[in-house]
């Protein structure tokens, strides 16, 4: 049987090869006999795989020497919105509202002091990113969320915040394309759109904003702690650790960033040129605001649904329904999915115009 | 290759066809062509995944009908620490203090209010479980653990508390023995022993102990919350939860909770019987508190240390050092170990004796 083209929006596709080696280590972890599922997360196999994890996301993040650790928890974005604030918030944050996950983070946030809505894009259902706006200069952080999942948009530049931290959501773009990530002081992302499986969630911070707030941090909660035990604090997520070691590898080996954003751009100016030439569909988001990752889309004629549906479900197309709070379609290309899937999705919709 | 004997004290052995079933679905889900690691988390098979593992651990734990809701969640036991305090501690509670994990939960409730240590075993580095002390009225709960995976003790009775919750930590003993479970609101556990691989957290918990503390709680430390959002409150660790619901299958179809007794105490009693005749061992807890899934051990001679550790190494046992805390052997078996991995064990012992 021939693989789906998986466009899901996350969990989403991870390269094949991947899913091959780590088929393969849950029977038998490098001819140990022992499964990776198995194996003491204190065993020196893992204990290798863990730090070469956290030294590839480094690497791949240019971000070696520059006093950043990378560290894998667990809970995904959404501990995070919990975390950040309990680590960093003393006074007042600053949060750029540009969707539904960032509406998240700020409510999370609420728990811990005081939120500065600095920009919001919200009065447009989150169509575009907010450029226009001042970041006020007594903020304990500014907060954005580099690409919107569902709604289908992408910062394309970031608030300068010489004065602050700049922490950053990049669940859903991370290992994406060439940014200077030197620029943020706190990245997280879940794993399970270009990093690996769910269940892992991987933080790169830069030590010094740490140990500034004045409360009490439980130990799960405890950035420091984490970085002490070397990312060890209690039993990580083994295997999911261990497939995004295996992911990022993959990505070394095929160029890095560098490379996989050149794919990235080819296949989502694929996309959008159909959904801007064809008469039949119209792109959800400003133009320049688009994601490379997320494309949404609808129908001009929402009655045409039905043959649409039919057409790429017939086509061994998967997961391309939009997301419940828009609709329409969301055809998701993170990193391990090929041009051709792209490629068989434009032509779908190009025999659907001819057709119908 | 022949498969080592796994004594790991977690992550740990689990059984075979659970792993030749989960390494097959990593490849193609059920014949869908999918990755069990790319489908969506809202996707019908994983709701169908996460919804039998939830009905799974009730039925197991003959909880069904008797007001309780199985919720899987990430961070293992120390995240519930935090959790279990968030959601249920207004003024004070109560903990028996009976090893390193009894410990560390008093430490993070500490966070939330007052802590009274009703019991401890610390004046003996925790080798025995308290009984003769008195559970104090005006408590909001009482914690215990149920099992001591560090030193090898296992609480054979538990406190009666007619008029609180009683809370468990059951990571390392779950589904090993027939109890009333129906004694405890509020049941956790790290899913990496008995249950499945690392990175998910079963939490069973009786509805009308909820909602009674006067704080905000954050969502993703909310136990109503995950009630409400049937355990999908943000993604959750798929691998782990369908792992963890082809482990509770197997358990099932091989006699339950009742079959998988009989053959811990089996396991049990052989190696304590040769801990107690062999005149170059002893046991390190005290008779009557002997755990069932962790056998805690030393040499009398320290020095007979390399001779032994070469025998059992040579005979493919795998992860029989103690725990760095009290040092000596550990002899972790979990439901999956089987009976003849203890008798290579025993044999050993044996052999050792015969030629030293």
């Amino acid at each position: 049987m021939e693989r789906p083209h998986n466009f899901s929006a996350g969990p989403c596709i991870l390269p094949l090869e991947v899913f091959e080696k780590a088929s393969q280590s849950v029977i038998d972890l490098d001819g140990s006999g022992l499964s990776i599922l198995e194996i003491s997360h204190r065993s020196a196999a893992f204990v290798e795989i863990i730090e070469k994890a956290r030294a590839l996301a480094l690497e791949q993040l240019n971000l070696n020497n520059k006093g950043y650790k990378a560290l894998f928890m667990q809970g995904g974005a959404s501990m995070q919105f919990l975390m950040t604030a309990y680590n960093l918030l003393e006074k007042k944050a600053g949060y750029l509202d540009t969707g539904t996950w960032s509406a998240n983070a700020i409510k999370e946030a609420k728990n811990f002091g005081n939120v500065e809505v600095v920009a919001s894009s919200k009065d447009k259902n989150y169509n575009y990113i907010p450029k226009q706006y001042e970041v006020p200069t007594d903020l304990d952080y500014l907060h954005c969320t580099s690409n919107n999942t569902i709604f289908g948009t992408q910062m394309k530049s970031f608030p300068e915040t010489v004065k602050m931290p700049l922490v950053c959501d990049m669940s859903s773009d991370i290992f994406s394309r060439e940014i200077d990530y030197s620029q943020f002081d706190l990245i997280y992302a879940g794993a399970q759109k270009n990093m690996g499986p769910a269940g892992a969630t991987l933080v790169v911070v830069k030590e010094d904003i740490l140990g500034k707030v004045t409360r009490d941090i439980p130990s799960m909660m405890n950035y420091e702690l984490f970085i002490k035990r070397e990312s060890m604090f209690n039993t990580p997520p083994v295997f999911s650790v261990y497939v995004s070691m295996l992911t990022m590898e993959w990505l070394a080996r095929n160029g890095g960033v560098s490379a996989i954003e050149k794919k990235n751009q080819k296949k989502s100016e694929s996309i959008y040129s159909e959904i801007d030439r064809n008469p039949l569909f119209k792109g959800f988001t400003e133009k320049e605001d688009r994601s490379m990752m997320n494309a949404t889309f609808t129908l001009k004629d929402e009655k045409l649904a039905p043959r649409f549906d039919e057409l790429w479900q017939s086509a061994n197309i998967n997961g391309l329904n939009g997301h419940r709070s828009i609709g329409g379609y969301r055809a998701s290309m993170y990193n391990a999915l090929s041009i051709e899937s792209v490629e068989t999705l434009v032509d779908v919709m190009k025999h659907f115009e001819k057709t119908i």
